[in-house]
């Protein structure tokens, strides 16, 4: 592109904010028009079963609640099975992957997009213990993608003029901008979301990328501020106020001292403690329902997503029966005891006047309404313990058994449901055993939901900026900041953070920021793969497809012999571009053909392709004839790839490709001896179980280390 | 290191967050003094002379301000002059020189530290338009560094046990922490101050890091709590609650529709031009007194300080006497009129009873407090135009004609004055004019603030948030941000940063994010330095002394040549471990001698020194008899250094080289004749003019690139 006019680096600038613009757009939209259909879906749902409970039909209440919640999985899993299946589970782990590098096809493709949208609806409206928070990341990702191919080529929505953006950097760039535009829509949060973008999302940063997203995310709030304005005089059915969560809290902040402080600090450490044991337990049972679910077919998946609604149903219309029922308080606005609507912290359920069902108000409503029910403030002793204890249990059980089935199901819902439910607890605790005035019940559940948050998912700044920004109550600030780090702290000495474990149970081959502290004891020459393939810049084609075929390598070095006393290393050549300048069938006769008559092809051809797979070497059909000619490959040959020496130690190596986001570096020898290049080192070359399975001896020195320490040097540079 | 064993791994993890956490309490220590230093001296100034102004001692009330005010510049510039030149100025430059890998003597010494704290009491407390900010992120910088380096040599205040610290990046990952921690404790702010060394400050990001600093400005933040605890059951002398600066502003939020949205965009995109405007004059300025003053010798820079500190006291007392005394309005609390003590919105000054003089109010008192009373929401018409007027003259030519004077002076607090005083007039023509209900004046200002940060410093994320816990309202994040946007966009199209600006005058050689357009036209062998000196793996002593005394560089290659049939590139050793070397004078009488038995000097001497200028050659006595002997390198022979292929583009090679943060890479020769390696490229050899000064084809394709252009190029990817 060195060669583009200044016409075109001002048609790539407006082009790059456009689509920044249209990313935070379409984001917005998308996350308001899920937020009206799950309000307007589980709004129904609860106010006719509660209609149902006031008349007393408690087994036809109890078959709507069931039958609606097993419908609405259903369609979500049938569409996730059948249509897209990598929009399954939270999506957060896939846009982290695609943003290190992983090219796994349909991650951000039209498909998954669809699925997505129509299956968060279907398993957030159907009570699941899950949100759309996850989803809506993986959402915006996928609408950046699709503006940054220029459409979908499979769907022949393309535009000609969008040829600028095909590249892997511009792409991965708006693809951040997208995963922040969704944070920034789940949760009202616009600088949460583009903390979230930097600190978890994205594996490369650059300062000007921080300015595009932020934009992004401001576009996104207003376009969340017009659309709720919008709603907000009816044109939404029953989304009203509720509908994006927002938990004022604002209220609840006062003056604290020492002994809030030190409940403060045992609620973040035992939120760290509970947090690493969800993603212990979560682990464990993605990997059970891995081995006897998802390898029994479609059928068994569809089964357990049903079974996980019905017991939900259960849950939401059996639990409340467990408490009884209790007087309303004397409270003063805004609150209404008891409720008989779908809303509202009082719920009447089936007790009679003046009496409300503490848990109805947790379990028979929306995950939404419940976290903000805890987080209300000004409602002390609106919970008893049992109720609070029973649905701490019941809660944590069902987020562990819900994350990880075939629908869309993000993770922040229910782990802020957890959280707040045992910070209300510890709560209730500080302030009528031990008399603790200064917080607010409400405060606790914000900070225990912050616990859980860091325990589990291991975030600091984004998670404490995305808090703020939910609970509009910046004076709780330090407490926040406390109880993240002593719950990510305890949680790290544990086990690693939810996503992570995800992205290793889906095997997607990661690049960790630092290296692996084994890689310092192996060279460049270790990892290398041997023999080498290579190719001459004038090569047979026969040998080029020959060579295709038999291997899967994705660049290989191109060596030249023919009047310099040794061997020249001329460049790297990648397989893709092999394959484009094959099916051109720009072939010759000799070996000599010049080189400038091949000097016609345009870079827009080599472009990178969609998220799909691109060209394939089935593709390409050769003639005998044909396979006896050469192919000229100066036009594609890069001549000066990234280069380390042999001797340099792997780990060295490691931090160039990651750094730099390489998908190849050449390996030079350093004596001057023997062959010009010894081998090309790729993604997989540096994946840790690679590196183990051929250099068994590592294993032994590597047991040594235990986890806690080598997660502390590996924290440090190369 | 890689031979350290798990208790060393353990220490260094524990050591770090030690660090960590003392960088957070000294910074936000040394911010609760400087503040009360400040509140009690400038209080006590004010409020005598506010007594001598009712008793109509009018001549002596000027000579007090006067005289106050210039004993305190002059002691400020006389230690800066003196003792600390590297204390002058906002200090930010400087830290971002530092953690861009700049070296320079002096920046994060004692004596700099010593004269930041006094000096930037003396000159804010001495009534100059200038803000402690910018000066408490050089404190916690210089903080960082000196526990970075186990304390300075020069004072003998080194801890052996410090040594695992010894190298560049530990070092930046902790000067990042202090810069943080310095913002945090400026504002208030510890999410802003994270953000901030992101944003602004820092060259290297790693996610680790981000975990790490917002620990330190956690500590931060509950140094400063505590500290404001003490302060307010009045320990402290004059500093109440007014000392740390803290602008609430959070009953201004209401709700506006597109009038207002329109009337901040005009104030955005105003904000943006006047802002470059103080860019481009301020650089002007600052090179006008490099030229008439600091080339001319201590006098005249002292000279000139205490120049501005009689032109800022005559604007002090002069310029109330232009506004009339106006009846005070009927106000709820807190507002008190008038008042005659140092704070307040409505001074009484020399006005009778029951009147009070606006301009007074915004003058006469501390730059906080004039923030504070123009950020004041309720107090509508409170100033009126001509005062409004006169003031934001007044106050943008002062904080002109100041940045750039032998103080430490930040600049955050002027830009905010001048920002707010606009944005307050604005906001009194829409209120007043188009009446405009839905903002309140004070918000208004508040956004001006924003519009001239962003228009001057062009931080995005950072300033809002900054911003945001400043005025501790959460509602006001769209249209800040839409502010911020405007004034970014429009300032970058005229100029770049403030801060930017300052480090190419101060001429460090800053590597920027993204390379030159015009390093694509060049390769590596282009920018290499010939001829190439180069070493043996057993050299000469007489040898290694002549070229570390005629030679400046910074690194040397080792070349091999005895059996192998080539030469053969052997490594890289750096200037500073040779010295080191020879300083320990083990040398050998013949060539031959084993390489095993030199292999007794421990990595710890070899680790990096402080900030000062460590070993030079000078330092290094050798006599004529030992010049004829050897010197084995092996032990400091970095054998895998990274290099690059002398065909690479010169713009590829740069990106390697900045994102990795090197300080040296080999070129070596794609082709296997000839030398093993072509040459050496350091940070110099990047730097703009060097190129264009070797090269000067390039200047004139260069000319045909606009400016605009150039920018939005190089925010491209290499």
């Amino acid at each position: 592109w060195r060669a583009r006019t200044q016409c075109e680096v001002l048609q790539y600038v407006i082009l790059k904010w456009t689509f920044a613009f249209l990313v935070g757009l379409f984001t917005g939209l998308v996350g308001i028009i899920i937020n009206v259909a799950v309000e307007n879906i589980a709004g129904a749902k609860l106010m006719y079963t509660a209609k149902l409970i006031y008349s007393n039909q408690l087994v036809l209440a109890f078959s709507l609640v069931t039958g609606c919640n097993v419908v609405l999985v259903l369609c979500s899993a049938l569409l996730c099975v059948y249509l897209g299946p990598a929009a399954a589970g939270s999506g957060i782990p896939e846009v982290k992957a695609y943003l290190n590098g992983v090219d796994a096809p349909e991650i951000l493709s039209p498909k998954t997009l669809f699925v997505k949208v129509l299956g968060s609806i279907g398993s957030v409206a159907g009570g699941l213990y899950v949100g759309k928070e996850g989803p809506l990341v993986h959402i915006g990702a996928c609408i950046a993608s699709l503006l940054g191919q220029g459409g979908s080529r499979k769907h022949h929505l393309t535009f000609s003029w969008l040829r600028l953006f095909k590249n892997d950097r511009d792409r991965r760039d708006l693809v951040t901008c997208g995963a922040a535009a969704g944070v920034a829509a789940a949760f009202r949060a616009p600088v949460g979301g583009v903390l979230f973008a930097l600190e978890e999302a994205a594996s490369w940063w650059r300062s000007s990328l921080l300015w595009r997203t932020f934009f992004t995310t401001a576009v996104v709030a207003v376009v969340l501020r017009l659309g709720s304005n919008w709603c907000r005089v009816g044109h939404c059915g029953l989304f009203g106020k509720g509908g994006l969560i927002m938990f004022d809290v604002s209220k609840g902040s006062s003056t604290y001292g020492f002994p809030e402080l030190f409940a403060v600090m045992i609620l973040g450490l035992s939120g760290g403690i509970l947090g690493s044991l969800f993603n212990a337990l979560n682990t464990r049972i993605c990997i059970f329902y891995a081995k006897n679910f998802n390898l029994k077919g479609p059928a068994a998946k569809i089964f357990l997503a049903c079974f996980v609604a019905v017991v939900t149903s259960v849950c939401c219309f059996g639990l409340p029966w467990l408490a009884p029922c209790r007087p309303c308080p004397q409270l003063t606005l805004p609150y209404e005891c008891p409720t008989y609507d779908r809303s509202g912290n009082f719920k009447s359920f089936h007790c009679p006047t003046g009496q409300y069902n503490d848990l109805a108000g947790l379990v028979f409503t929306t995950n939404d309404d419940a976290i903000r029910n805890l987080f209300s403030t000004g409602t002390q002793k609106e919970y008893h313990y049992t109720s609070i204890i029973i649905f701490f249990v019941a809660s944590y059980i069902m987020a562990l058994l819900t994350y990880g089935i075939a629908v869309p199901s993000g993770l922040f819902i229910p782990v802020i449901l957890c959280g707040a439910t045992y910070g209300r607890l510890i709560g209730m605790l500080s302030t009528t055993m031990y008399d603790l005035k200064g917080l607010d019940e409400g405060v606790y559940a914000v900070l225990g939901a912050a616990a859980f948050l860091g325990g589990s998912m291991r975030m600091t700044v984004s998670l404490c900026v995305i808090l703020l920004e939910l609970t509009n109550n910046l004076s709780m600030l330090p407490l926040i900041m406390l109880v993240l780090l002593a719950s990510k702290t305890v949680g790290d000495s544990f086990n690693m953070a939810i996503y992570n474990l995800h992205l290793k149970i889906k095997g997607f081959p990661i690049l960790e920021a630092h290296p692996e502290p084994f890689m310092h004891q192996l060279t460049a020459r270790d990892a290398v793969k041997s023999p080498l393939v290579k190719f001459s810049p004038v090569e047979r084609v026969g040998n080029v497809m020959h060579i295709l075929r038999t291997t899967k390598h994705s660049a290989f070095p191109v060596i030249e012999e023919p009047l310099s006393p040794k061997a020249t290393f001329a460049g790297l050549v990648l397989r893709s571009h092999l394959l484009i300048l094959l099916k051109k069938k720009d072939f010759y006769f000799t070996r000599s053909s010049s080189t400038m008559s091949c000097r016609k092809i345009s870079s827009g051809e080599f472009a990178k392709p969609g998220s799909g797979k691109g060209l394939t070497i089935e593709d390409i059909e050769v003639t005998p004839e044909e396979e006896d000619m050469y192919v000229i490959l100066h036009p594609i040959i890069n001549a000066s790839p990234y280069t380390v020496l042999d001797t340099m130690s792997l780990a060295k190596a490691y931090t160039l490709f990651r750094q730099l986001g390489l998908r190849h570096i050449c390996v030079m020898p350093r004596k001057p001896e023997g062959e010009p290049i010894l081998g090309i080192l790729t993604r997989h070359d540096f994946m840790h179980d690679h590196l183990l399975s051929i250099h068994p001896h590592l294993r032994s020195s590597l047991l040594k280390d235990r986890s806690f320490l080598r997660q502390a040097s590996s924290d440090r540079h190369p």
